[in-house]
């Protein structure tokens, strides 16, 4: 038995129905040379036959029916490999969207809290001679960043490499270059969520004042963007099915875009510009466009950045960005969006590590708060819209062979924050994965059309 | 807006994630001649296309996340078919085997209650030019009888016949000779549990001392046994996830037997002696058989049975059956269930249709208590397992030329109630459907062999 930390068991306390607390990843595969029609079908059979599990992927909540027995860690010592490692098949003809339309219902359902928290799908008949895999693990015992990175660390650069084990082995390899176990997530981009976690952890105990301080921080950190977020259809209640929307985009693309704005402008800034294009088609649509721009928050590593600077070790922030989504034309949009960025980078100049932690976490304590039931609440919404990039590796990875063609993130739409976004690169692309409260976030799908035209939209008005 | 009757609310306030309170359906059919690859696919986007939904599956809970709104139903406005009815397919080689594993999978998730409380999936990919559907609906909306009979109901004798819609339709067509629409179940053998849960309607709001009432009564019943159902490993507390095992058996083959073990035996005597063979085996297997025997409950009409009689009217009575599982030899088993049986149905002789209802509540209280929460459990077991037959179709049944060839029901496993026979007939088959705790009930499916075992068993001891 071990005790849990705060930052494991708020996210079990807080699950219910309406609020999975689960991430996810979904891989694309492409068959190796020469493997036949039951290669996957054979894979699975190896994988649920190998019965070595590393520690993290064995325990379980002491006693899953009792509040009181959720804070307690204790080890599967029956673990039922073939629960979690499962084998699944795309209808015909097996297209993306069959693929989207499985997802979408496996990212939906709660895990077993009987169980080792996670979940491992094998999915055969995608076309074009692919295959696909889609893990699941809840917050408790991985957060997104760091799930992730333990995905990437099982594959390798080597096509030729063999014999290679699944993420939940004790024996994998972690030979990628990028990459890096579970537990050192210090200089990922969304640690900020982590460290929110953890600012949370001291807040759970205090009085309401306390309360009112962290409301005036915020208010102070917010008054940069002198408007605050609109409400949207996004800040809503929600519940628990899923819509899962993926695709990606050549990095050659963005960064022609970029360097034809030019100005110290980033990938991650005309990323932003895409995401705004797209929801502002989507919610004019729907007829639901707010006067006011909608308001991103993004965590962002500040360590190597334009700011400059006086930081050591491995500051990460949380900006406030003003997506400028009551502006028609794309240039200006993009060029306001840079603007915002630049300041919300600007506010941490000059700050230590810690100043810069507790700052970035306060806009998030509403949606660490959201997942205590009964916590307070604090409107009107800090932000509309969560939008993370968590950098990948930059070369192919192979798993016993099968090239790894394409790798999307599913993350968690909370109470009040229906959609979110999270982007990774990988060998070259962009990969956007788009999760939504189905209910609230109708025809989810579309945002990947919009997100197309976006793009386009900058293309032709910045490069011709 | 209708207020809900305890009889729905109280499966609804009494699901949890352990517990999900919803029955199914499995049912198998052949393509029908000239059907292309796309057959499945195409059905499914028919489906989704028509949009006339009848009032039953249109409802959902008023106000899905609190207690209170869980006492009302309204209709779902925004009714999204695309949700309820799922397209999926079975990985290779689509066997019977891999068709199981999706269902126990289906069948383990909790259904979304912010959303009517049913789905429907079809099935590619099963092998020897086969589909199969499952269907799942909320105890609160459907019991299993009416579920099984709704489903039969939008089938067709004829096979020529086209353009028949599906059950959700307000225009389904109930032209089966066996059929009985939704609500009408009183004849049905299962309609006890729907007496018991009106006796525990009434018993919610008695004082304890009106339960040591119950209690009594219920001793008197059992005390015909002569013995107390044993603890044994299916009474234990239960978990989330499913599974699920169903084959067919020939009715010819159970009614050799019957016909050569004579003395007033039934088709039902003989399916109960292989539920126990098969039982026996494998409670050996796993060293767990208790030195008593096993005691089934077993749903049963009265109405037209040996017993004779003064009864008028549809009763139903429930009979506490001895399995004799501590017997090793086969014709000597049946013979005790058969004797145990006549007994069970002599205590409901020159009774009243209300005094047999009542009666039968009894043995069932315990588990219609369980699924209130915190309300009264009445120990030792009244009984190890849930046996129901489920008189279904004679001749065979096609959907738009499909032929079906099986039907097997999924029933919901109770708090210490870790295993569910429930069995059915159609055209010439017994069709056996055993649903348990993936937890509780390990390897299930080899109580299949088990049965097949104990049938040959039987057939060599009495026929030779």
């Amino acid at each position: 038995m071990a005790i849990m930390p705060v930052t494991d068991s708020m996210f079990l306390l807080a699950e219910s129905r309406e609020h999975p607390m689960h991430v996810g990843g979904l891989q694309l595969f492409e068959l190796p040379d020469g493997a036949g029609p039951d290669y996957v079908s054979e894979l699975h059979r190896e994988l649920v036959r190998a019965a070595d599990v590393r520690p993290l992927f064995r325990r379980r909540p002491m006693n899953p029916v009792s509040s009181l027995g959720q804070l307690a860690w204790t080890n599967d010592d029956d673990l039922d490999l073939e629960y979690h490692v499962r084998l699944s098949a795309l209808p015909r003809p097996g297209r993306v969207r069959e693929l989207l339309e499985l997802t979408s219902r496996l990212h939906g359902s709660l895990l077993d809290r009987h169980r080792p928290l996670w979940e491992y799908t094998l999915i055969e008949g995608l076309e074009r001679n692919r295959f696909a895999t889609y893990s699941k693990v809840h917050h408790a015992l991985l957060d997104g960043v760091s799930a992730l990175r333990l995905l990437q660390t099982s594959l390798s650069e080597d096509p030729n490499e063999r014999d290679m084990r699944p993420i939940w082995s004790p024996r994998v390899r972690t030979g990628v270059s990028a990459g890096r176990v579970d537990g050192d997530d210090g200089g990922s981009p969304l640690a900020g969520l982590r460290a929110a976690a953890n600012v949370v952890r001291d807040l759970a105990g205090l009085a309401p004042t306390a309360v009112k301080v962290i409301n005036d921080a915020f208010r102070e950190q917010s008054s940069m963007l002198a408007f605050k977020a609109p409400k949207s259809m996004f800040n809503v209640p929600i519940t628990g099915a899923r819509r899962f929307a993926a695709q990606d985009w050549p990095l050659d693309r963005i960064r022609a875009v970029r360097k034809a704005v030019g100005g110290g402008s980033t990938v991650n800034d005309v990323m932003l510009a895409m995401c705004s294009g797209a929801l502002r088609r989507y919610l004019i649509e729907l007829d639901a466009l707010p006067d006011k721009p909608l308001v991103a928050a993004i965590p962002m590593s500040l360590r190597a950045d334009s700011t400059g600077g006086d930081m050591s070790g491995n500051a990460v922030g949380i900006i406030l960005c003003n997506l400028a989504t009551d502006v028609d034309d794309p240039a200006a949009r993009l060029a306001e969006i840079m603007t915002s960025m630049r300041k919300g980078k600007q506010v941490y100049h000059g700050m230590s590590q810690l100043q810069i932690t507790a700052l970035s976490a306060i806009p998030m304590v509403p949606l660490a708060l959201a997942t205590i039931p009964g916590a307070v609440r604090i409107t009107p919404p800090a932000f509309n819209v969560l939008i993370s990039n968590v950098p990948g590796p930059r070369n192919p990875l192979y798993w016993n062979g099968a090239r790894m063609t394409g790798v999307y993130p599913l993350s968690i739409p909370y109470e009040g924050q229906a959609l979110n976004i999270t982007v990774t690169s990988y060998a070259g692309d962009l990969e956007f994965g788009l999760t939504g409260c189905r209910r609230s976030v109708p025809h989810l799908q579309r945002l990947l059309t919009h997100l197309d035209d976006a793009l386009a939209e900058l293309e032709k008005a910045l490069i011709g």
